[in-house]
């Protein structure tokens, strides 16, 4: 009966064998909460954590609820289908706190990825790593530090690009991946392959205010004296850093950063964001409302 | 049938006259969003704002909610009253953005008044200030220029800070007063004025890491060192500087700040941490768990 | 002897009857500090405050220092005169805490205005106010409650456009004007203009991670869900909004903020941002590396 | 010829071997700042950064040069000598950028070993570190993936703690230890130990805005609602958890987090503010003016 908060699903004994999380969208109208929580209660469920928005600019509305209930999937999923039937819902059941398949993309840079393979073992970060891909062998003792597989392969030219991305989707299928993470993965991907993960694959890019185009950016950030950097996680589209954003943050800095205290400054910035940003996403606290994120938090 | 967010309480044009703010709190049972969404269906209501929590400290559960409906007050009261009574709610039905009748004391210090009356003025806080009562006649003019009766009182011993505590309560009554908010009113309120006010007089006090007791803690903070001053707003309780805590903030200092410094530095948290505590509960997004707030911002 | 920060000018008696700020610029070479202060020690000065910065991308060196001196302006100018001469300096003198005389420009966006002037009367902003210019008259009554003159007069064409500048130029002359403030000044100063103000006119700007250009920024931001929105202030150049950056902050945001939150969040960031600015300002610690601003906070 | 920053301590070619940090404090009174530069022009050095501050509260001057100079340590300690003498300074020289002797007592907690660790390595925190103390093995694994070694023995009595207690000297003595990080070392330290560590001993502490007495402050942080938690990073002093604060930050919480949650939370605290507090120390940018940091940051 109790809701004891989104790190704690297994939550204090109450006869109830399984906490459910239920994400779903649908055109707005009356009677949406009274029918799904009238599902809920046929479930024999407990409502222990309940998020909605219904948007102004697309006229959906949108519903994050956390259950605790005797009922076992296919029970809870017959009592939903009704619902979900009758207003036309996209929708999804999953437990909470079940960690999700990741891969993640790296190159070089090692600070985004220590930090997922740390959080990830403290347990602070519901995923699970079953490989890191990357295009240069640099972090493979860091991934072998964690006992996470690491495989490297170089990509040099188009060919090389179109192999490691058949292996991107190869692993994928392999490892039945349900997000992919770039982690400073320094490589553009392909319309085609940006299209086939479109919604479950996020990015870590820097920001600045204001945004700088072009090559090395905390190069222009100094020259210009900007006084705060930051860094954005967004899913990937083929638009180039302009998928929906899922997080932001920035820091302070001032005129006495060098342009290599500035890219230090910034990669903490990055790896706190994208690790937030992974944790939302695989809590299901991240729906899509056309070009916006809802994050339910 | 769109939600519209709480700063824009009119919304779209939908055929219902009006928005109804919805507050409960009961024990914590199943069945409850069943039933008070079955009610809203019943007022012909939409939901366009809804945040729900369940505690584990007290297993209560408390929900807060903005429905557009063509139903009246009464009408409204009648669908929830078999609910209310179902379930032993404690419950609190009001008009979205509806202007709350605040009562302010100020003693000399002009920050956090002004900035009340700033942004009462500029449309930025749902509340109407019938009066300000003051120990000092220092404010007279700001409260003037912004059109809010002043009255000044001195309080200089036992007997005269009777008398004004006496005036207070005589002003809440003849002004229907729902909340008192002590804007630097640098008088300690007796035991039985606090118990009077219980739940609805907010005070704003510096806050410092560590905390520091006794007089002049910008001294003590100087003193130490410390890196970061800040703000609580609380509701006022006979326990001094010890209520629940409605909202803090801080901001980073350093070694270079005179204790001047840091005073002006302290009154810019102290103003934007009060009014933000105002802005909410006139909004009705705080409520009571035993000695928690509950915050649905 | 003893600093007591920028906030306590007069410090305690020292029997040196004036506190001097000395910035300077040139070319960075060794020995400038040495004869900087054997300079202040031969008019007696005490240093109480000192900053310096040696930029490597002009190779040009900046300090800032406070000096309380027995000496009056005429000796302290000379005992400077042969540093100045023999490092090439562009240089300043000030008495510390003489308040700048400061010219206004707003439209009618009341927030930037009301801070400005309830902290030069709070005695947080060290400048004095002559004028408010404004193109319209909805600011008259904020003006006068704090007893600054107020002017308005219309732009509505080409031809009343350069009338309100050619005012600007001759209120600038009259009141020996040292700092123009945009306070929301919601018309774009011609480049004639921008380049007699050049170095002392600050304006402030919302901003955006990242960026977006054209019009209605605010619902551009709310379109893309970003998760911070922030202002910058920064110096007035013909290219609009790329001057060099004076102070820039950001708040976070989500996606339940409407587009009218959303600008009023915005606002707040772009009150306290252009007071921050025009204080450092009004205090002789913002100096111009190029493109950049050094600042001595 | 030109200052670089901290973090490129080698700075651009300019003939110049050496790169010294000087740090002083003396009874503050005109003329150190000329006397100091003059001892550096005669060592042929360039002032490549410099702060300064006079402490009101003690009287006492502060001062941090990074020189860049010809001049090898002998010489530069020649010429600085007649000064050091003059003003009865308290000095230390050393070269920018050297890596920082640096003894770690941990625990069972990995956060903020792991912090120091990865960053030591990423080249971001001037320490090396030829030891990590601890009362338990938990942590064995961790420093050895780093390659650092690590040495456990268990606290379970007097008797026990006395003996680590004496190796923790045996190994400051063995090691020629300059620093001594707690990092969630979670024993008393006795106070001839603090004593015997004064000023070279960091430890990091929790901080709630008030502060909170006894055990399971996150519990008590959390029954009362608090809206922020942080970390201080202090010297040990034998006054437990009340030495001079070098560091402090706060992060938002709300009343959805579980007690397990703002133990994450304020874990993440602890490990940034420790790192930045252990960073500033090794670079010789933490003086001590009585129960007062100077951060020359």
């Amino acid at each position: 009966m109790d809701s004891t908060g989104p790190s704690d699903p297994t939550g204090p004994a109450t006869g109830n064998a399984n906490h459910w999380v239920l994400t779903f969208s649908c055109a707005d109208k009356p009677g949406i909460v009274h029918a799904v929580s009238g599902a809920i209660v046929a479930a024999r469920g407990n409502i222990t954590e309940s998020q909605q928005f219904a948007s102004t600019d697309t006229g959906r509305f949108f519903m994050r609820l956390q259950v605790e209930s005797a009922a076992d999937r296919a029970e809870f999923e017959r009592a939903l289908a009704p619902v979900v039937e009758r207003f036309g819902m996209t929708h999804n059941v999953d437990n909470v706190g079940r960690p999700l398949r990741t891969l993640v993309l790296a190159s070089t840079a090692a600070h985004c990825l220590n930090d997922l393979l740390f959080r990830q073992r403290a347990g602070q970060l519901p995923v699970t790593i079953p490989l890191v891909l990357s295009n240069h062998g640099a972090l493979r003792d860091l991934a072998g530090f964690y006992g996470v597989p690491f495989e490297s392969r170089p990509v040099t030219d188009p060919e090389s690009k179109a192999a490691f991305e058949a292996r991107i989707l190869e692993a994928v299928e392999e490892h039945d991946i349900e997000l992919v993470v770039l982690a400073r993965y320094m490589q553009i991907l392909s319309p085609g392959l940006c299209e086939k993960l479109a919604g479950r694959a996020i990015n870590i890019h820097h920001s600045f205010l204001p945004g700088f185009k072009g090559a090395n950016p905390y190069r222009q950030a100094h020259a210009r004296g900007v006084k705060l950097i930051g860094a954005t996680a967004h899913f990937v589209t083929s638009d180039l850093d302009e998928g929906p954003i899922i997080e932001q943050n920035v820091v302070r800095v001032d005129h006495t950063r060098s342009v290599p205290e500035l890219v230090a400054i910034g990669q903490d910035e990055e790896s706190r964001t994208l690790t937030q940003a992974v944790k939302w996403f695989a809590e299901d606290r991240v729906l899509l409302d056309g070009a916006r994120t809802i994050i339910f938090r």
